[in-house]
């Protein structure tokens, strides 16, 4: 449930996001991106739904990044003060985080430093202190790791919608399914997390590449599927979106013609057993890429305790 | 300096990712997905570079995801136990993560819940009880946001390397850049973040779409930069992936050829004095996209205290 405000933090005239009638205000501040902290705000969010979802709490968050001097701190806590906002932070630099946690204090601003317990864990398990230095004052190595990431996404773009075929058995990961399955973005979403991905429309009437059938590692093929409501459902809106015609429409979204397209793909997915199932139903893109990972790396190691595992 | 690892968490013959010598271990256990905690670890590690950069010490990761029983939990925690590890985990319902503190503490295995301390505070922010329940166990609705961040993916795929001029002005953001600037990676990684994002080119001896030019809001476009050497660095490594011939090799990574190709974008840039600049040397994609993130809210609110806005 949440909508991306065009609003500012600061408008005379309307002060709703500062202060929105009954909204709670939550500043998030970091020396980087943000983007942890933001991660972190939207999967604790997701604890408190049965509130959100009907309004009978409303939050509304701020992000400021890239904020490395305590300055622009302390002009964001007065503010915070003022609206009643609850803080959170991500401060590399030790007194940086330990004058904002005084101020905090001062000021009555409830705040968590919310990678605090994590860095100061894992400082412990290594026996080393952590640097103190926040990332923007840092350059980041051109590693393998990076051309990886970049040659992943590279290749994902270029294997879109069924282009491409002969390229296939490059692939770590083929998914396939009709159309407005989320074969796109989720393609995207593994791409960015350094894997190869090609997706192939399934389409009534079209057969299959043959060079799908022909690679080796069938096992890394996935058949997404979806209730045939949720995806009338979608189809409708996509319809609307692209402004098909009426004829069109009823074709790509019809009730009956969705059901019939999700059948094929099922008789597809029974002819081919040694591709996973991956039910899209009610699951957000970065959920079913979990699973789609955790298969892929399940089968890779073909071990009792599968994880994703990583050096560093 | 990550390397992801192609390695099983139980392989009897080497050991060496469980306790790689002289590696330390941290097991990351999520009753959902486990994007939180790699990204967590991953900002987190980035405090200890100084030790992990001449592999000082080292560090294996094993992520869990999907946990969604006790049981399971114990398995993993007996593992732990047994190769010294620290873990770090995120599970909503809050008997398990009690029984996970009580089993820990019981096997003398370091364990934070990194998530407690932000849902604790926005809990008592809110005046409002967790709900305890994981994400697994809970629909995701078709919500506006589901689909205008899909349409952003679709819109940005369609019209990377310069595609589609026509279109445009209806991004909200274009990058504009030579080859290897990170146009691509930088417009994806903005796509997910729900931003319509088109890209192109910079190529000596071919006009940049008169379109480009044309279109209202030209603060909407950027300009993407980078060291010389850096980028001759890449498009060396760009050249070797592609397998270019010597001949191509030489015009594309040739060091005078970067050069007067970068003077070439800088003379474009300096006559378009409204397209913000981003230089993109030794920074992470998730990094300039943060940079333009901030100045695309900025210059659209044009207020004092610039923070991107999220209602919930
Ligand atoms: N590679 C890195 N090196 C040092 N600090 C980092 C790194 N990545 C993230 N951090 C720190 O982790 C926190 C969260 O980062 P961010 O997600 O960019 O807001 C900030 O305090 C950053 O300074
Ligand atoms: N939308 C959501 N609803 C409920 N819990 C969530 C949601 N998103 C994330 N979480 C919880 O937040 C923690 C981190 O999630 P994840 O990043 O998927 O591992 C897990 O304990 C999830 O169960
Ligand atoms: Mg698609
Ligand atoms: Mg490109």
């Amino acid at each position: 449930v949440m909508i991306v405000s065009d609003e500012t933090t600061e408008s005379s005239e309307e002060d709703d996001v500062i202060s929105p009638p009954g909204g709670k205000v939550i500043y998030m501040v970091s020396d980087g991106t943000g983007w942890t902290l933001e991660h972190a705000v939207n999967a604790s969010l997701g604890q408190f739904e049965h509130c959100l979802v009907d309004r009978a709490c409303a939050v509304n968050t701020h992000l400021f990044s890239g904020i490395d001097n305590f300055e622009r701190v302390v002009g964001i806590l007065k503010q915070a003060a003022k609206v009643g906002a609850l803080l959170l932070y991500t401060l590399a630099d030790p007194s940086m985080a330990e004058s904002t946690q005084q101020a905090c204090k001062l000021w009555g601003v409830p705040a968590v430093n919310i990678l605090r317990p994590t860095t100061v864990a894992i400082a412990s398990h290594l026996g080393v202190e952590p640097s103190g230095i926040p990332r923007s004052e840092r350059n980041i190595p051109l590693s393998e790791e990076y051309f990886r990431r970049i040659e992943a996404i590279d290749f994902t773009i270029k294997q879109d919608d069924g282009a491409l075929p002969q390229h296939l058995h490059r692939a770590d990961i083929v998914l396939v399914g009709v159309s407005r399955t989320g074969k796109t973005p989720l393609s995207i979403y593994l791409a960015q997390k350094g894997y190869k991905v090609a997706n192939v429309p399934i389409v009534m009437g079209v057969n299959l590449p043959r060079a799908l059938f022909d690679m080796d590692h069938q096992e890394k093929v996935f058949g997404l599927t979806i209730n045939p409501m949720v995806l009338h459902t979608i189809r409708k809106a996509r319809a609307k979106t692209l402004g098909f015609d009426n004829e069109m429409k009823s074709t790509y979204s019809d009730m009956d013609h969705v059901r019939q397209e999700l059948e094929h793909a099922g008789k597809i997915y029974a002819r081919n057993p040694a591709w996973p199932i991956i039910e899209m139903t009610g699951k957000a893109i970065e959920e079913t890429a979990a699973v789609i990972v955790r298969i892929y790396h399940d089968k890779k190691h073909k071990c009792s305790m599968p994880s994703i595992s990583k050096r560093y």
